[in-house]
């Protein structure tokens, strides 16, 4: 399991979401179409960090890939796709995103087929609802994915906490990154408290601490891992960050600057007007942006130190991360493959 | 606690959004705004008719008021009333209604402040995410209340089961009910579907199952209780739907003829046009409908005998549900309870 496991978690996805639809179309055949189109946006891609990384904290608190659990511990880690699903998909409809992995992202599809099919009301009412309810399906699903893994109780019992503060340390991180693109706060510290909730907090230290709890881990195992995670997911953070800006749209599969067209408040922006770029204020939030004024604000975020800034946090994160985990009585081999990921994460290209 | 059941679930609820509050203002000071939104939501009223049903599913097992699992009974049952925020809220936002109980919905309160202190961007996009995101908080939290309410592990293992159908059903209800009206699906059949997740099964069948299962309630008891739920539940619909277009604006609290501005295919609809009431054409979905045209359509609706049949069908399902409640083992004082619950959700006029 530890080769291909993004394999392994797309199928467990896929078996769960058939197993859902078959009850769901004895329910309502009608209702298979809310079940297809999360089953769609599911099964789409993405990189599955989460149940990676909640993988391998199972692994390093012992966990044995060849066990009697495994395939349960799978199923459990495989559960945070719904949780994400049901980020993207809510995230995209407040963001008025089209597109998301070169698809039409849900309200936009449900729209879509209002419009093909001529029903009755607006087309966008309808994509609205529709990404409303499948994002409330994700979320509730993937509960219901979880404790329906065929966990041992105490193992559900450990899991437990740790489930409910990721669950809501995305949404506030949602809501707090909302909250500060509306009040305009350019600050390097909101920056970085979104930045801790959203991305350090639930895509890589919770996960951790949830297969650590899983796997019956230490407390200075889950210690241990948390602390790497942390300092790991705000590193991932910020060279996403500078990808958003400086990222190769070849390789991204992003517009050149779309974080900026977007107006994202990412610790680069904020660092980047505090050391006096000024020429960011003409490009954040503007959907015209050019190429040319794209390539001031690089050169500028270069000059004014604020790259070499973040490069350096990177750099700082990345080795406290390692010393974190380095100190952590984790069990082989996930102390190497754990140290993998973190140089993976924050020095890949896309 | 069987007295002023609603008073002792708004305690509930109170004291464990405070201390989600305090828990949200550790995380981030500005995330209290979003809790502060949801509580004001939880906190404005409802008649709490989920909790109740399933605190007296629970009393019919034999639950004892005085005895130690009351308190974490009452916990549990009052989480429902955080799935019916989410449900509330969403549905509000995809309605794109504007008042709720007196009061703006989320969605034009959060754009109000956002308009008052002249934000960035769109208020009405603000008011869109702070909903979307509010309702996600309050599906979460429904899950972290119930198991955080202190119950016994054999306990919430049997409530976990009706607990996941109880959620599915409502958001397939939700969902079901979106695409009736885009198809623009009249048909009586349509709308019993929907009358049967959304109400009948969400709003009593599943309280009153899980109720049960909590106090490990007899596979005849629970058979007997979800019979009579199902029953119930959907003669409650069909009260509403009579409401919904006869009722008393001064003691509904709604514009009269609501129902039919705003397009609701409702079986009472269905009926009308089955039975040739033509005038409803004219009337379902029109904005501008006077008071004239809701007159004509009480009317038809009443002269083709649409009115007739609807009330024959909730004494018909009345009558089942009390045979149901009476064959089934229930312990006193419950049976009686319950029938008094059943009488008045079927004959209120509001």
């Amino acid at each position: 399991m530890d080769l291909a496991l993004p394999t392994h978690v797309d199928e467990a996805l896929a078996t769960y979401l058939a197993d859902r639809r078959t009850l769901g179309a004895l329910m309502d055949e009608n209702f298979t179409g809310a079940v297809d189109g999360l089953a769609a946006f599911v099964l789409s891609g993405g990189k599955r960090i989460r149940p990676t990384f909640a993988w391998w904290g199972w692994r390093a608190a012992g966990g044995d890939p060849e066990g009697p659990l495994a395939e349960s511990v799978l199923t459990a880690v495989s559960s945070l796709e719904l949780i994400q699903a049901c980020a993207l998909v809510h995230d995209d409809l407040m963001d008025a995103s089209e597109v998301r992995r070169g698809k039409p992202t849900v309200h936009i599809a449900f729209a879509q087929e209002h419009r093909d099919r001529r029903w009755l009301g607006e087309p966008e009412r309808f994509g609205l609802a529709a990404a409303v309810l499948i994002g409330d399906i994700a979320l509730a699903w993937a509960d219901d994915m979880l404790f329906a893994a065929g966990l041992p109780t105490d193992a559900l019992q450990r899991l437990s906490l740790p489930w409910r503060d990721m669950r809501t340390e995305m949404l506030a991180g949602q809501y707090l990154d909302v909250l500060t693109q509306a009040r305009g706060d350019s600050s390097p510290d909101a920056a970085l408290r979104i930045d801790r909730l959203k991305t350090a907090a639930y895509t890589v230290e919770r996960p951790l601490h949830m297969g650590a709890a899983l796997g019956g881990g230490s407390p200075e195992l889950i210690d241990g891992l948390r602390r790497f995670g942390a300092d790991i997911g705000v590193a991932f953070q910020l060279r996403d960050d500078l990808l958003g800006v400086f990222g190769d749209p070849a390789v991204t599969g992003k517009p050149a600057g779309d974080d900026l067209r977007e107006g994202k408040r990412t610790l680069l922006v904020a660092l980047g007007m505090e050391y006096g770029a000024d020429v960011l204020h003409k490009a954040l939030g503007n959907p015209e942006l050019d190429v040319e004024t794209v390539d001031a604000v690089r050169d500028a975020l270069v000059g004014v130190g604020a790259v070499d800034a973040i490069e350096d946090r990177i750099t700082e994160l990345t080795t406290s991360a390692l010393a974190a985990l380095d100190a952590a009585p984790v069990t082989a081999p996930a102390g190497d493959r754990l140290a993998e990921l973190a140089v993976s994460a924050t020095k890949r290209t896309y």
